[in-house]
C-alpha cells in the first residue's frame, strides 16, 4: 500500500466553498489529521480515521501526518481557508527539512479559499487594487516587526488583510496596529472586520478607520482595511482598478 | 421575474478547482458575461446565453449585464480566478456608481481559487507568511508607482505575488520590476514562475533571482518572489512560519 499526504484548505467555512479536488481527496482518504474545529467538519465514515489536535501543535501534528503517509496511510492534513496562508503547508515544508526520507513521499497541496477573498466578496471588492496580507499573530514574529510591516504597506498605500488581529493571550498588538494606520492613513479610511465568513455566525462590518477599536476583532475576524481610494457604493466596499479617480 | 447579478470566480483552468458554490449560480443561470476565454469554459446548455466579450471591455461588459440584471435576467459575470483579485468585481461596482436603480439589484460576489495561491500550492508553500500582491499591468497605474510599492514590500520583507507580469504591448515593465528586485534583494532570492497553473501547459520553473530574466513570465503567468527566508526542502519551496531560523 502506498501511501500519501494531501494538504487542503477547506475553505472559510459553508462546504458549498469546499472544492471538488478537496473533497474527492477526502473520500479516498483513511486519515484526517487537524486542529479540532477543522477536523470537526469532516463527516466520519467507515474507513476513516479522523486525529485531532489542539492548536499552536502544528509541528507534531506535521510529523504525526508525515510518519503515517510513510506507513502507507492516505493521509490528509486540513486547514481551513487556504493551507498556504498561514496554515498547515508551511508546517509540513518544516518538518520535511533534514528527512530525507519523508521527502520521496507523495505530497501534495491543495488550494482552497482564504478567509480574506471569502470576506472580500462578502463587502464587494476592496482587494480589487494591490494589497498585502499580513499575519497579526505574534507568536513566531517580534510585533515590531508586525508594525513595520504595516507602516510600509500602508504608506505605499496598498490595502490590507489581516489575519488573526486579536487574541485573548494578546490583546495589544490589533491597537497598536490600529495605532501605526491612524499614524499613516486619514481618518476616513475603511475598515472591514469580517467575521466567522460563510458561517450561520458571519458578521461584516465596515467603519471608518476613526471609528475602529481593538474589541471589533477576534480571532474569528479577518480585517480588510482598504486603500486611500477605497469607497461605497451603495451598500458595497470597493477598491477601483486604477489609481485615476472614478468617473460615474 | 426577479433578476439578479454574481460575480464569480472559476478558478485557475481545472474545473476540480470551481467551487460548488460557483457551479450552482452557473446552472441556475440565464445569461453569461466575460472575457473570451473565461466564457469559453462554460458549457453550453437549452436556456442558457452566453456573451463572451474581448479584453479591455470591462465597463462595457459591466454595464451590459447590470442591464440585463435589471431586466430580470439571472446573470454570471465570470472571471478567472477570484472574481475580487484584479478582476471583474471592481468594475461592476465601478459601473455602479451614480446607477441609484442599479445599485438596489441583488448582486453577490463569490470568491474563486486565485491564481498565486493555486500557484503556491504546486510550489509548496511560498506564501506562508506575510506577503504583498501587486497588478504589473500598467494599464490603469503609472509604472513609477508599481516600482514603488514592490520596493516597499520587498524592503519590508514581504514575499510577492504579480499578477499580469508582462505583456506584448509593455513588455518592459517586468524587466524594471526585476532591476529593483535586484537592487533590495539578494541574488540568491527565489522566485517562482507559475504559467498556465492548474491547465494542461502548466509549468511551475523556480530560479534565483539572479538567474531570472523578463522571458520567463508572461500574461498566463503568476510570479512569486520568496522573502528572505524563502527556501528550498526536496522538490517544494516554502516559507517557514517563523522569522526565527528553521531548526530542523
Amino acid at each position: 500500500m502506498t501511501g500519501w499526504l494531501c494538504i487542503v484548505g477547506l475553505g472559510p467555512g459553508d462546504s458549498a466553498l469546499v472544492t471538488p479536488e478537496v473533497s474527492a481527496v477526502l473520500a479516498s482518504a483513511s486519515d484526517v489529521v487537524g486542529y479540532i474545529p477543522y477536523v470537526a467538519r469532516i463527516a466520519p465514515r467507515q474507513g476513516l480515521t479522523l486525529h485531532p489536535s489542539d492548536n499552536r501543535v502544528e509541528m507534531d501534528r506535521a510529523r504525526a501526518a508525515l510518519e503515517m503517509a510513510a506507513a502507507g496511510k492516505k493521509v490528509v492534513v486540513v486547514s481551513s481557508g487556504d493551507p498556504g496562508v498561514f496554515a498547515m503547508a508551511s508546517a509540513v515544508f518544516e518538518a520535511l527539512e533534514g528527512q530525507v526520507q519523508w521527502q520521496a513521499l507523495d505530497i501534495r497541496v491543495l488550494p482552497g479559499i482564504t478567509a480574506m477573498l471569502a470576506a472580500s466578496a462578502k463587502a464587494g471588492a476592496p482587494l480589487g487594487h494591490d494589497f498585502c496580507v499580513v499575519n497579526l499573530s505574534d507568536n513566531l514574529k517580534p510585533v515590531a516587526l508586525i508594525e513595520a510591516r504595516v507602516r510600509a504597506a500602508a504608506g505605499a498605500d496598498f490595502a490590507l488583510a489581516f489575519y488573526n488581529p486579536r487574541s485573548a493571550s494578546r490583546p495589544e498588538t490589533f491597537g497598536r496596529i490600529l495605532t501605526v494606520l491612524r499614524q499613516v492613513c486619514e481618518p476616513e479610511r475603511l475598515i472591514i472586520f469580517a467575521r466567522a465568513v460563510s458561517t450561520p455566525n458571519e458578521q461584516i462590518v465596515t467603519v471608518a478607520l476613526v471609528d475602529a477599536s481593538p474589541e471589533m476583532a477576534d480571532m474569528r475576524t479577518v480585517v480588510i482595511v482598504g486603500n486611500s481610494a477605497t469607497r461605497r457604493v451603495g451598500r458595497f466596499v470597493y477598491t477601483p482598478r486604477s489609481v485615476l479617480p472614478v468617473t460615474a
